[in-house]
């Protein structure tokens, strides 16, 4: 039992007091905001005739990031942008997120407000509001938990099972980037290879490339308004986003819409940084593609008859989307056919943080 | 980097396809739920005409609850009845929950369902359905996050800023059974004191007393029904829940309002199982009533004039309000006028969980 007079419980009431200044300060909201941080739970107007959207998220320290190696700026800001990529694969819009974190007595109160920063800074991006928060002590490692909210229009949602025999598969910007930034930072600032003729064009392009690969890493984009399109133009029949990475994303589709599927090795969307990166490395580009986690893509399927629209209407919007292969009969399973036009069981190459105690591609993803 | 090919991740992954499991057999959920487990986020169809209310809760193992001495069915019981406990104190009805949890490999999948069984034992209670998670991996310790959705009408919710000089201070049921409670499993089967009539008293209702503080202790009650009446018939300016201890908690609604309280120490609502402990351990039952946690009774302000209809509805009700103390201008701060009709300042005595490495009583009340 410990009193309040207690000074070892002050010492940590004060710290526990400038992260509610903090949630005061980074928890300005909107008219819809009936009742935010400060009472015993946050109060919402809802979105007129819109769906509700809910998703959570946990992170553990020492399994999602590494504190030896990311920021909690860092932290922050892809914490927030996986909880915006699931908004925008239901093809919501987001509204408000509740943030509980616990923290030990090693961290100090600017790294805290460095995790706000990171937070509120991709939220704000999106006119995503702080509504609520918990705040607890942790004995040795952070913990951080995100809700996010979000609304669609009723029988808008994309989801996972709706993708049928024939459907086109698609896929928004590129693949890769942010396993490849990844990369270079956890092996230094070039890739490693025998000089080749790759390695010269990755030098040539030095910084611009190096940048461009460690920002997709570190400040990923959700695709809202890539969802939007599809949820608000009917243009998808399923979505996800590519947070596990393509091959295995592509499997969670497939198994919950009870379909197989086909991949063109030649179609997969790759960024100059990242085959300039892979030829410089001397690794196989489609590789990275199919396995890369993170980079917070859309992967959606879509009607043949809806492909003329689709094309039109993402030139017009200025959207990147790649049509990638084509959703095949179950007994078929999952299949890419090659560069060499020979068609193959497609391995699923995703990495999981389910592993403790080991570095995984995820805790990894989450470095700098 | 993890191929889903290593026998360990294999292993890790078995025990993450039986918390899924565990997830989609306790994630039934209703038509409202448009779609529920198992696709990026959960869609739900919202109430019409209603505000939407969300709170979250984080608890650290160490911190919140010590499993050497709770099960993980105490944990999840409770962290349901935190949450619902927060929507009471809004005047809301319960709807949704969704729960993250960060398990260490040490964890066996039948502690995993326990925590199932006990979160949506009391969550079935109240009808409030499961409709979202996220489950990794902890280097260490339990970690678990809670996210639970209500509705309340516009312009009825209960906040904690409406107290008004004048007004009556009320609370449900009665306060410290689960402070004592939660000694009596501290500390053995029975207070010990100096061969009283009290401890006479207390032996003679023997294990009725013991087992109704116990239970007040893992299994608390939270007043939904209460904050209904409060809210839909507007009969309050202000509530919150008792969950820091009655002294601390009044507090918050003071210092929100801009007010400040006296007490009586006489009309504290007492039960007869925790004035018998008091009495054989030789303890003030004021001081446990003004200090313990845990509770989950509501604290609330009425209007004078609401007096007579606010008493009248509980009784048609059945509910247990008790009329503990005034509503005072800011300049008096909080007191308590004792036994002895002496009026003192009231020592705020709650107890929390800020304190990493030493045993709460945030952490005790989560023990068994």
């Amino acid at each position: 039992m410990v009193p309040r007079s207690s000074p070892l419980v002050a010492s940590r009431l004060d710290e526990f007091r400038l992260i509610r200044d903090l949630h005061r300060r980074f928890g300005r909201t909107g008219p819809a905001v009936v009742c935010g941080i400060g009472d015993d739970a946050a109060i919402i107007r809802p979105s007129p005739g819109r769906h509700l959207i809910l998703t959570t998220d946990l992170l553990a320290e020492g399994i999602h990031f590494n504190l030896g190696t990311a920021t909690l700026e860092d932290v922050g800001y892809k914490a927030a942008v996986a909880n915006l990529s699931d908004i925008a694969a239901m093809g919501g819009i987001p509204h408000y997120v509740l943030v509980a974190v616990a923290l030990p007595a090693s961290r100090r109160p600017a790294e805290v407000e460095q995790f706000y920063q990171g937070l509120m800074g991709a939220c704000r991006s999106h006119g995503v509001q702080l509504v609520g928060g918990d705040t607890s002590a942790s004995l040795r490692s952070v913990f951080i938990s995100l809700t996010m909210t979000g609304s669609v229009e009723p029988r808008r949602a994309l989801t996972r099972n709706g993708a049928r025999v024939g459907d086109l598969v698609y896929v928004t910007g590129t693949l890769g980037d942010s396993l490849a930034g990844l990369t270079l930072f956890a092996t230094g600032r070039t890739p490693r290879s025998a000089g080749s003729a790759g390695r010269k064009r990755f030098l040539l392009h030095g910084d611009r490339y190096r940048r461009a690969l460690m920002l997709r890493h570190l400040r990923p984009t959700p695709r809202i308004g890539e969802g939007r399109l599809l949820s608000t133009q009917r243009l998808a029949t399923a979505a996800i986003d590519v947070s596990d990475g393509l091959s295995g994303d592509l499997a969670h589709v497939c198994e919950q819409s009870g379909v197989g599927a086909e991949i063109e090795a030649s179609a997969l969307p790759l960024s100059p940084a990242c085959r300039a990166y892979a030829a410089a490395a001397g690794l196989d580009p489609v590789g990275i593609a199919l396995r890369g986690g993170e980079d917070y893509e859309l992967l959606f399927t879509v009607p043949p008859h809806k492909r003329a629209t689709l094309e039109r209407r993402a030139r017009e919007a200025g959207y990147r989307f790649s049509r990638i292969g084509t959703i095949r009969p179950k007994r078929i399973g999952l299949r890419l056919k090659g560069i060499d036009g020979v068609s193959r069981r497609l391995e699923i190459l995703s990495y999981r943080h389910f592993q403790a105690g080991q570095t995984t591609q995820r805790e990894a993803a989450w470095s700098r």
